[in-house]
């Protein structure tokens, strides 16, 4: 039995069910059914890593409009460790989130953050870049780590290599992660729990399409698109991007992992794309990096130091409807805890606000021309 | 005209009122009206040091139940600037806290943190902490700085000596503190603005009470009481204050500043004192160090690793109604902002919901029966 056919018991809604494709793109609108929510796509995922949005209580997720948020089964292993999470009630009830939550692997963190890595056939061995304890995660036990976190929709370990990689080692890489998938799909999962593919092959268009068809005849109910946005030319992740989507099921939700900034999700949610995690509008909210429909704000220029203006006049969140630019400098300035709050309230408010909007311009079969306009406005602004 | 009486015009409600006196100590309850909101007392400002208590929102704040802030004028003079503050339409509107704001005039942090102080009659001479800037401040730019911010309660400038101080020179100190008292009182405020008499005289009962007798015959509408818990034992600060608030009149608000903790704080009041303000709450918070009425908790200890209960469970402050100790202490030792920002607002509930319980033991007229009690059980408990 399909991990798919497996979620539709009878009655119970698809887990994911496209309601509206636009007119002039490849962008839909859908809704995805976890045990612990809906979310309507495209959705945009704040970025939860080791349990919590940096500086945000899940009250101001909530009224921020957040459906669903990204945590990460590598940092939360290492620390407080899956058993804690777990005996505490698992990781909704941990941090306080009753919504959807979908964890990545880690698989690119073990690439990325681990020291002495050494991957084989069976898995990956590492040392934490906490303390340096010696680890070893087979794609079944980064499952079973999952499964026991108690999340909605899972990541399976995969094999993410550091930008440029050359077409021998994605080859490799793209086989070892399917190898990988099909033992992942193997591990039983909870009630509900979802365990999504994720299409490697580097920069290569055919190899990425090739090893999206693999994948798909495993049959998984939603796919990932990994190794993107690592590094290479976003002209080339924009030509990846496009090609791996439109070999991925129409029926699935496609997840691009990782991106990015705003006019890139308008572009890549037009190639049929349904969800996205990033750390900017957290990140950069940190450095006084203000997202707005004209642009990005460095609000810790001199030239705000008197500006009673709020960041965005049109803009409904907490800080724009309370705060004047003058304010949010002196914070920056300062270095006053308040100011990476406001900020990255705000900028999580207007990635949801996006992707509210390319909902509603999906669902009228407008969406073209208007996310068109809107990246022009967007990469012509800007006062940072 | 004295301050008291330019504040009572006819058909306004005096700037003070007690409505309550206990039984057994000399604890009272009153109103301090301004013209920004009532403060009812006995009762605890929140330290908005530059303009933002640190991580905690004027939403949060408003829910937490705060009826009055404190800022500190020569902080923000320094950064953003007074004219800035000014421009943008006073402090509240600056700060979106539209409740009362106390200003500490900023003469404990030139004698603490600015370097290069040359204090003669005329006023003081330093250095910014922040860019080495020379400034000179006179009693009345104190004042003036404190106008110009818009603020409902001002202190005056007055010379604080690092504990230990020897007897002349408590005794030279509040004589100028007296002085410049009284040049302060001879600037023009704003409508509805009060200046309050700041009490001098080092750890000495006697001056102590000349000092707060000569402010008194000065005419101010309330009294600050300045230069305690600055390095004294504790129980010598206890003595004068004691001593400092019997000579104070009863008509007139008493401010105990830069105090303290839960159990000082019910000991104080007791005394007579109305308003206490302290960074313990916040800074404490910052630290992963959680008040309880079983006294402190370091959240940080390997104990709470698996502890699933809240912080205090008759606790209803939104991190006791949503987190347990182990997702706090996650938090803490994983270095993540929310940990301070959870902690902070936990810290500031604890001390508001003392001050409220406070207000109504002494309309009971129970005060101090159940003070003792209280300050038993936090001397006794805590874990940390």
């Amino acid at each position: 039995m399909s991990a798919v056919s497996s979620l539709r018991a009878a009655g119970t809604p698809p887990f994911f069910a496209v309601g509206a494709n636009d007119l002039g793109s490849s962008a839909r609108r859908g809704l995805l059914t976890t045990a612990h929510g809906v979310v309507e796509t495209p959705n945009f995922m704040p970025v939860a890593t080791v349990g919590t949005v940096k500086g945000i209580t899940p009250a101001q997720l909530h009224d921020v409009g957040a459906q669903i948020l990204l945590a990460n089964a590598y940092h939360l292993a290492l620390r407080p460790g899956v058993d804690v999470v777990e005996e505490l009630g698992g990781l909704h009830r941990f941090m306080g989130w009753p919504g959807p939550i979908l964890t990545d692997s880690g698989g690119y963190q073990v690439f990325s953050l681990a020291a002495l890595r050494k991957v084989t056939e069976e898995g990956v061995e590492f040392r934490s870049h906490i303390d340096g304890a010696k680890l070893a995660l087979r794609p079944e036990d980064v499952v079973m780590l999952q499964v026991r976190l108690g999340v909605d929709i899972m990541m399976p370990l995969d094999e993410c290599l550091p930008a440029p990689v050359g077409r021998p080692d994605a080859e490799r890489a793209a086989a070892r992660t399917l190898r990988w998938a099909c033992r992942s799909l193997a591990v039983e999962r909870g009630d509900g729990q979802t365990l999504f593919g994720i299409v490697q092959g580097g920069v290569f268009a055919d190899l990425r399409r090739q090893h999206a068809a693999e994948l798909v005849a495993l049959g998984f109910p939603g796919y990932a698109v990994g190794g993107l946005s690592v590094g290479e030319a976003i002209e080339m992740t924009r030509e990846v991007a496009a090609a791996t989507a439109a070999a991925l099921p129409t029926t699935a939700p496609r997840y691009l992992m990782g991106v990015g900034r705003p006019e890139d999700l308008l572009r890549f949610v037009g190639m049929g794309f349904d969800l996205f995690d990033c750390v900017l509008p957290t990140r950069n909210g940190r450095n006084g990096m203000l997202f707005t429909w004209s642009g990005p704000v460095n609000i810790r220029l001199a030239r705000y130091a008197r500006d009673p203006e709020p960041v965005d006049a049109a803009c409904d969140c907490y800080g724009c409807r309370t705060f004047s630019r003058a304010y949010l400098r002196h914070l920056a300035v300062s270095g006053e805890m308040l100011g990476p709050q406001l900020n990255s309230l705000h900028n999580l408010h207007f990635y949801l606000d996006l992707m509210r909007q390319m909902r509603a311009q999906i669902a009228a079969g407008t969406f073209l021309q208007w996310a068109n306009d809107r990246i022009a406005r967007l990469e012509q602004g800007g006062n940072a």
